[in-house]
């Protein structure tokens, strides 16, 4: 993956988990941050069907300094992994070399190796009291293993997307998966 | 245009207008009512680039029955545009036959012939005293004119997806919105 300070910047994501788990808000949050703080370009792809009542769904987005012409992920740099369905449907999907997050609340084994398993949802439940702000806390994890995306272009992103009374929540959130993708992060290095 | 009730229903849609909106939502919003309410498979694209802070923005979808394979809109059905920036960028990007519907409030000059001209910012000032429900007019205009999606669908997903204190007037914004396209339907059958 390029660097995020490289003008020849280019990233491909897949956030793939299960519907109602946030992931296509988590998708506009990411987009949004990197577009209007990052001056970045960044096509982003969601799709809706069955998936939208609770099956395996994913969003995938391009992140690039200069304009993107073919919109669809060709070879993906990060994938994240919210629900065992999706990581029997995407978990092998990331390239070679790729980053490759999963909650391990709900997907037991590695979908390959290597991976990064955080407990994404059973934090948001244990310390936040709902699982409604897992998908910010994976956002934040994220951005703290990967660096794509600069936190302050993510508060700024959350607090203008999510609904203003959880605003403080989603914030919270986001800085304890921040926390806990660098503390992997720097555990791996 | 496939008949909404075809098996083989396909449908290509632009929503093209400027950052701020409500076009990504309004997508959506679309995205959800046909998948959620109507079966059917939906893939959409949102670029986010400079015009996430105002430039001319735009989102496809791809509306079909059966699986979607290339998730590029190869020729759009509908094309909808709510800003003289969106109209001279994608004003004429419909296929022949299609259907253009535009925003008279910003676009004064037709971007091709044919086309349906509808006050929509203009009403959302003058009926609701705000343009911020301009968007989901905007939806039941298409809806009145173009029958892609049911009116009972677009409800649900309205009421589901706008915050909660918006439910009552983005519904009545949406009623509003599908009288005028039918009117207008009407006058042109």
């Amino acid at each position: 993956m390029a660097d995020a300070k490289d003008k020849s910047f280019y990233c491909e994501v897949c956030l793939a988990g299960a519907g109602g788990q946030g992931l296509q808000l988590a998708g506009v949050i990411l987009a949004r941050a990197v577009a209007l703080y990052e001056d970045r370009k960044v096509i982003m792809t969601s799709s809706y069907g069955p998936e939208a009542r609770g099956g395996a769904s994913k969003t995938e987005l391009i992140i690039s300094q200069e304009e993107i012409i073919y919109p669809k992920p060709t070879s993906l740099d990060i994938v994240l992994i919210m629900s065992s369905e999706a990581a029997d449907k995407f978990g092998d999907s990331g390239k070679d070399g790729g980053i490759l997050i999963a909650d391990s609340t709900f997907v037991m084994k590695p979908p390959r190796e290597p991976w990064l398993p955080f407990p994404i949802t059973r934090t948001a439940r244990a310390e936040f009291g709902t699982p409604l702000v897992s998908n910010i806390i994976a956002l934040g994890i994220l951005c703290g293993v990967t660096g794509i995306v600069k936190e302050d272009s993510l508060r700024e992103a959350v607090a203008g997307r999510v609904p203003p009374r959880t605003k403080e929540i989603n914030l919270a959130a986001l800085a304890r998966g921040i926390e806990m993708g660098k503390e992997k992060a720097q555990a791996k290095a």
